[in-house]
Parts: C-alpha cells; structure tokens; sequence
C-alpha cells in the first residue's frame, strides 16, 4: 500500500473508533451498560465485525469509553490550567465540563455503580481536584473568584451540576449552559454579569 | 377530665405524632420505604402501640409524612410570597428549601417513585411554581433580582440542590445553606455579596 491509502485507512479506523464509543456513551447513557453490542454497532453504523475488532468484548468497549471521557476531562482541566488568566481558564472548565457532563450523563453513573473500584479512576479524581484547587488558588490572586471560595465549593457546584436532568441531550445542553452561566456569577469577585446563553427548561424538579 | 388535662394530653398526642413523623422522615430518606413499623416506632421513641393507633397502616404513615412535608413546603413558599419585599421573600424562600430538601433527601425521590400518580402532589407543585414565578417577577421589579432572569432558573437550581449529597443530616444541611447562599448570588441583580455560611464537604462528585 503506497502511504496516501495507508493513511487513509488509519483514519477511517479512528473515525470508526470515535463513531463506536459514541454511540455506546450514549446508548450507555441513556439506558446503561446492558445496551448489547449488536445495537451498538448499529447506532453508530458500522458493521459487527468492524466492532468486535476494535472492541473484542463489551467490558474492553465500557472501558475504553470510559477512559476516553477521563481524557477528556483531563484535558479540559488541563487547558483551564494553561490559561494565563486563571479565572477566565476556571470559567471555561466550568462550562466546559458542564457540557461535557450533559453529554455523559448517566454513563459515568452507570460505571461507577457498576466497576465502584476502579483504581484509576479514584486516582484521575484527586489529581484533577488537585489541578483544580491550584487554579483556583490563583483565580483568587488575580482578583477574578470571590475571596471567600473554597475549593470545595467547586465540589459542591460540579455535584449539583451532574443533578440537572432533562429527557434530551440538546435539553441538557441548554441546562447546562444556563447553569453554568450562573455559577459563574455565583463565584465572580465583582459585581460584573455573565450574559446568559438562553432559558432552559427541565422537569419541575421533585420539590416537595 | 378537667380542660388542663385534655389540654395537656393533646399537647403530648401531639408531640407524640411529630415525632413519628420525623422519624418516619429520617429512616424512609435514608433506607426507602421498606422501613419496617416497629424501627420507626423505636427511633420516635414511643411503643408500637402509640403508633399504631395514630397511623393504622404503613402507607396512612407514608402519606402522613409526605403530606407534611408538602405543607411545610407550601408554608415556605407562602411565608416568602407575603414578605413585603419580594427579594427578601425569594432569598428565604431558596434558604429554606434547600433545608428542607436537606432533611428529607431521599424521601421525596422514593415517594414519588412509589407513588408516580400521586395527583396532590401535581397539583401541589403546580401552584407552588405558579406562586413562585409571581413572586419572582415581583423581586425583578424591585430590583433585587436579575432582570434577565426566567422562572426556569429557580427550578434549575432547585433540581440541582437536590443533586448535593452527603452522608450526614449535618453535612447535608451546611452544603445546602452555602449552596443556597451562592445561589442567591448567582440571582441578584447587583454586585452585592451574601456572607457566606461556612464551607461544606461533600464526597468528591462524580465528575468524569
């Protein structure tokens, strides 16, 4: 194969790969991680056999779509970190994996009940809310976040976050947005004003 | 019986049923409804008997409980409505709420999935939010509130107060009062800052 077609396959397989591992967040997402290989496969228009090859059992594709949203996080984490203003690098990782979040939601539930001892996870979670206090840490500094935030704020915001719910994933998204506008606001210094992305509707929330 | 008497047998009746009810509460938010009769009747501090004629049935208990929770909900929502300054009425109203979510999590989640067609409840928390969303206008008007704030906001943020968990009444209740506080930040209109309550732990969330 001359290297024109040899590159070309390889993208197509990497396409293939992103295409499987979305479709199985999502069918996880929505409905667990009982969804079978075979629906899988079909959601996310590959044929079974270009599946069972990347992917031999079902546990190696719960895995390897899990660790990929780790990554994800990781990297948006990462990003917020590398920003030179550290208050507007917090600012995007507060929107970024709200949406990231709406995107999952369900999934990561799912896996944790399901695999509650997964190593790296536990050890992905410290070290990103370590990342994350030091950001914060010069946010406070630059002037940006109130000075009387803790880092287990964050905690508490990212939390109530993940117990927005809504029925469809662009629902969600507009949730999200609108939420995270809003913590924003919640933790600024000053008395500026986020402009909001539009109202967002969910259920009536179970308020008794 | 003279009428002292009558009237302190009803005070201790009265005592009595309060305290079943919280028990009641308590254990249902904690373990479901699966409670068996005789713990409650332990936690309330009061004999199976006393129980027994108050609430004959395990569900006249449930609703009870459920039923009270409802009206000291609505009595939130009233007490806020009748505040002569409707942004000081909505702050307590959020305050409040979240401290009642805070005591009962878990109890109005398995209610309503035990119960999905309970119609009081609908129409409960129809009027509830009806009231609100008046409330909310009022509090734009008078400037305490965000002008490009929407109803949908609240339930937003109420859905997601009901996201925060923790393993302790306690800790329950401090990451409701300083979630509640950046709340009312993340809603008013100036640059204003409440003192916030002291900080919260709660378990790491389930951030991907």
């Amino acid at each position: 194969m001359d290297a024109q077609l040899t590159h070309s396959l390889r993208a197509d397989a990497e396409d293939n790969r992103e295409r499987v591992l979305e479709a199985a967040r999502e069918l996880f997402s929505d409905r667990g991680l009982d969804v079978p290989m075979r629906e899988i496969a079909r959601t996310a228009g590959v044929g079974p056999a270009t599946l069972y090859r990347r992917f031999p059992t079902k546990q190696a594709l719960i895995d390897a779509a899990f660790t990929d949203e780790l990554i994800a996080c990781r990297g948006i984490v990462d990003d917020g970190c590398a920003d030179p203003d550290p208050w507007r690098g917090l600012k995007s990782v507060l929107r970024r994996i709200g949406e990231l979040n709406a995107h999952n939601q369900g999934f990561t539930a799912a896996f944790i009940t399901a695999f509650p001892d997964a190593i790296d996870f536990s050890r992905h979670r410290t070290g990103m809310l370590r990342s994350l206090a030091e950001l914060c840490g010069r946010a406070q500094k630059s002037g940006g976040l109130r000075a009387d935030f803790v880092p287990d704020d964050l905690v508490l915001i990212l939390m109530a976050a993940r117990g927005i719910a809504a029925p469809t994933l662009n629902a969600r998204l507009a949730a999200a947005r609108r939420f995270s506008a809003l913590a924003i606001d919640a933790l600024r210094a000053s008395g500026d004003r986020e402009t909001l992305p539009p109202p967002a509707r969910v259920a009536a929330p179970l308020v008794a």
